[in-house]
C-alpha cells in the first residue's frame, strides 16, 4: 500500500470541524443552531468595496506582482499611516489571507527543528503552519483568573533555548478576547532584542477593541526593525473572509526578501480581491465606528449573561469578537458535542467551541469554552437562554 | 545580528525574473522589448466569467468550504467528464492555483528528505515547492533531440532509492510543449504501481495541444487510482491567471483527507474567483477552438521561423504553449542579457528565458533558450527579426 507522509499524518485535522457532524444532525432534527463557534463575522462586506469588484475593466486578469500590486501596496501604506505605522510599500506584502503571511513568516525565519513561543489558548491553525514548516510551537499557558493577560516575561525567559527563534501573538487576541497593553508589547520587544528572536504580531482584529487602554502595534515599537513581522489581513476587518487577502509587513530586508521568494514561487496573490482590498482602504473614516458599536453591544451582552450564570465566569475581553469562558462542566468537548447531540431548548441549541482546542498543554482549558459573538443580540440572547439551560440539566455538571 | 531562516536562504528566486532589471533598463532607453519570456498569456479572459463575477449577489463574502464551494467542485465534475476523466466531487479538492496544488501534493504525500523525480527541464517553481516541503528533487534529463520526449523508463528506475515516493510530469509541458504519449503516461503507471509511487500530473495545460496524437490524463489510467495525483489550474486554460484557482484531484481517499487539512489550516480557497472557474465551466464547447487556434497558428510561425535560422534547432512541440529552441550561443544566460543589456534592432529587442533555469543538473541547457507564444503573430514575427539579427552580431556565437 501506498503510504501518505508523516507531515500528513501529524498534521492536525481542525479541531472546530469535528463537532460540525453533530451540528449537521441536529438541524436535521429541526433544531436550530446557534453558531458561537466559527469567526466568520454575520457583518455585511461593505457594499463599496464589492461594487469596486465590480467596476474592474480589465480585459485580462493577469498574474499580479507576486508582492501584490503596487497600486495596493500604496494604499496600504496609507492604512497603516492612520493607524499610526509608518511604513514603505516595500515592506508590504501582500498575501494570501493572513493564513498565507503566517506561513510565510515561519518558512523565512524559521528552520524545520526552530522553535516559536506562542501563549495559549492561541489561534488553532498556528499548529497547522508550524507543521508545514516543521517548526515546534512551544506554548506557555495565559490564564483565564488575569482575563488572558501576557505571562511574565520570566515564563518566557525560561522556555527560551538555542532553537528558539521567534515569539508569535496575537493582539487583540483569537480565541481569548485579550487586548495587550503598551507595556506588554515594549517587554515583548524588550526580550526579542535581547535573545534576537522574531516578534510575529498577528494583528486580525486591530480595528476591533472596545476599551480606551493605550494600545500599539508590535510596528510601533522602535529598536526592533529587524525583529518585528506583523501579519495582518482584512478577513475581519471588513467582514471578507472570503476574499483571501492578507499581507506580512516587515523593516528586515532581508525577512522580506525571503518572503518574497516563497511568494514568486506561487506567482501571486489573488487579483479579484486585490481590488476590494484597495478600495477598503478607502472607506469612510466611521466605516469601522458602527461594525464595533455593534460589537461592542454584543460582547457586553455575551459577557453579562455569562457571568449571571450559576459558576460561570467570563472575564470581560477588550478587543476581537471572541470570549473565553469556565463553565461549571467537566469536560468541554463532551460538553459541545452534546449540546449537539443530545440537548434541545424549545427546538434551539448552541454550538460552541471547546477551548481545549487552543490550548497545546494537554488538558488545559478542559473546562473552558470560547464564544465568537459572530450574531446579532437577539441570537445571542436566545444562544444564552439555551445555555443557561443546559448548564442546569447537563450530566456532567461540576458545579 | 537576527539570522533569516536557512530555507529562505536556499529557496530558489525566481530564474525568470533575474532578468527582468535588465527589461526595465531598456525600456527606458526607448526599446520595444518582446516579452516571449513568461507563460502570462494575451489571450482575453473570456469576458462570460468576468461577468459572472460582476454579477454576483452575496451580502457576505464569508469563508468557502476549505476544499472550496460544493456547487463549484459538482460543476468541475461534468468539466473532468467531459475530458474523459471520471471522479465524483469528493475526489475534487479547490486550490489557490495549481501552485498550491503543487505544494499541498508534495505536503500531503512526501516528507522532508523524500526524493521526486522529475524529468527535466522541468517548470522551475517545483523547485520552490521542494524546498519549501523539505524534498529532494531528482531530475533526470529528456533531450531536445528527442523533442523532449520521457525519458526511458530505465532511467526512471536507476534512480529510485527508498526515499523516493513520486515522479511527477507536467502534461503538456512547460517548458518544451511536448505532450507525452499515451504509452509514455501508461509507462509510468507501471514503474509508480510497481515501485509504489505517487504519479503527480501537472495538466495544466491539457486544452492546449495541437496533434491528432493519442492523449490521456494520469487519471484516465487504470489500477493506479491511490497513485495519481491531478494538478490542475484555470490560470492558462481560460487565461486567469490572477484568479489563483487550481484543483488538486486524486480517487486516494487518505491523499484527499491528508490535502483537506492542509486546505483547512489555510481556511479556503478565493471566493470571488471560485465564482469565474464554475462560470466557465459552462463555457461554449468551441470556446477552446478559437484559443488553440491561435495558439497553434503562432507555434508554426515561431518555429519555422526559428528553424529557417543559421545552426538554431526548434522541435515542433505538440501543447502548450513553449518550445525551447537550441541556439548557437555558449551561454543562454549571457545571451538573454545581452539581448535586453547591448542589443537592439530597430529600437526594439526580446525578452527570453535562459533554458537553464528549468534544468536541476548544472551545466544543461547552456544553449537552449525557452519561448513562450503569449504575444500575436505580427509581436513574434517582430520578435524572430530581432532574434535573428541577434545572433549575426552576438559576441558568444558558436555557429
Ligand atoms: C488570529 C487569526 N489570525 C489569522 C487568521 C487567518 O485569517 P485569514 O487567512 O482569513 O486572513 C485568523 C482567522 O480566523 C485568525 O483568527
Ligand atoms: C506547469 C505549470 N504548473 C503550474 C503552474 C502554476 O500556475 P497557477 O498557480 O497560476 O495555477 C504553472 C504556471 O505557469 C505552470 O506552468
Amino acid at each position: 500500500m501506498i503510504r501518505i507522509s508523516q507531515r500528513g499524518v501529524q498534521m492536525p485535522a481542525s479541531p472546530i470541524r469535528k463537532l460540525v457532524p453533530y451540528a449537521e444532525a441536529a438541524k436535521q432534527r429541526g433544531i436550530t443552531v446557534y453558531h458561537l463557534n466559527i469567526g466568520q463575522p454575520d457583518i455585511e462586506t461593505p457594499p463599496a468595496i464589492m461594487q469596486a469588484v465590480k467596476d474592474m475593466d480589465m480585459p485580462i486578469l493577469e498574474y499580479s506582482h507576486s508582492a501584490g500590486n503596487e497600486s495596493y501596496r500604496k494604499k496600504l501604506v496609507q492604512y497603516y499611516k492612520r493607524v499610526g505605522v509608518a511604513v514603505t510599500h516595500e515592506q508590504v506584502m501582500i498575501t494570501t489571507g493572513g493564513s498565507e503571511a503566517i506561513l510565510f513568516a515561519f518558512f523565512a525565519c524559521l528552520d524545520a527543528g526552530d522553535e516559536v513561543i506562542i501563549p495559549e489558548p492561541f489561534y488553532a491553525n498556528y499548529n497547522g503552519f508550524a507543521c508545514e514548516a516543521g517548526v515546534t510551537v512551544v506554548p506557555i499557558p495565559s490564564t483565564i483568573e488575569t482575563g488572558f493577560a501576557l505571562p511574565a516575561i520570566e515564563d518566557f525567559e525560561r522556555v527560551i533555548t538555542d532553537r528558539t527563534r521567534a515569539i508569535l501573538i496575537c493582539n487583540p487576541n483569537n480565541p481569548t478576547g485579550y487586548v495587550y497593553s503598551r507595556e506588554e508589547i515594549e517587554a515583548l520587544g524588550v526580550i526579542c532584542k535581547k535573545h534576537q528572536l522574531y516578534l510575529f504580531s498577528d494583528e486580525a482584529y486591530r480595528e476591533f477593541r472596545y476599551t480606551e487602554d493605550d494600545y500599539i502595534s508590535a510596528l510601533q515599537l522602535s529598536g526592533v526593525d529587524d525583529n518585528v513581522v506583523l501579519l495582518d489581513t482584512i478577513s475581519k476587518r471588513y467582514s471578507a473572509c472570503g476574499a483571501r487577502i492578507g499581507a506580512l509587513v516587515t523593516k528586515n530586508k532581508e525577512v522580506y526578501a525571503a518572503a518574497l521568494k516563497f511568494g514568486q514561487a506561487r506567482l501571486s496573490p489573488p487579483g479579484l480581491a486585490q481590488i476590494m482590498g484597495e478600495a477598503a482602504v478607502d472607506l469612510p473614516p466611521d466605516y469601522f465606528a458602527a461594525t464595533k458599536e455593534e460589537y461592542e453591544s454584543r460582547r457586553n451582552l455575551l459577557v453579562q449573561r455569562l457571568n449571571a450564570m450559576e459558576g460561570v465566569f467570563c472575564p470581560n475581553p477588550g478587543g476581537a469578537f471572541y470570549a473565553i469562558a469556565k463553565l461549571p462542566i467537566d469536560d468541554c468537548d463532551r460538553f459541545c458535542q452534546w449540546l449537539l447531540e443530545s440537548f434541545e431548548y424549545k427546538k434551539q441549541t448552541v454550538m460552541l467551541a471547546p477551548a481545549t482546542g487552543f490550548y497545546a498543554t494537554p488538558g488545559l482549558g478542559k473546562n473552558e469554552v470560547r464564544f465568537a459573538y459572530v450574531l446579532n443580540r437577539e441570537a445571542i440572547a436566545a444562544a444564552m437562554d439555551c445555555l443557561e439551560q443546559a448548564l442546569k440539566v447537563y450530566p456532567g455538571q461540576t458545579a
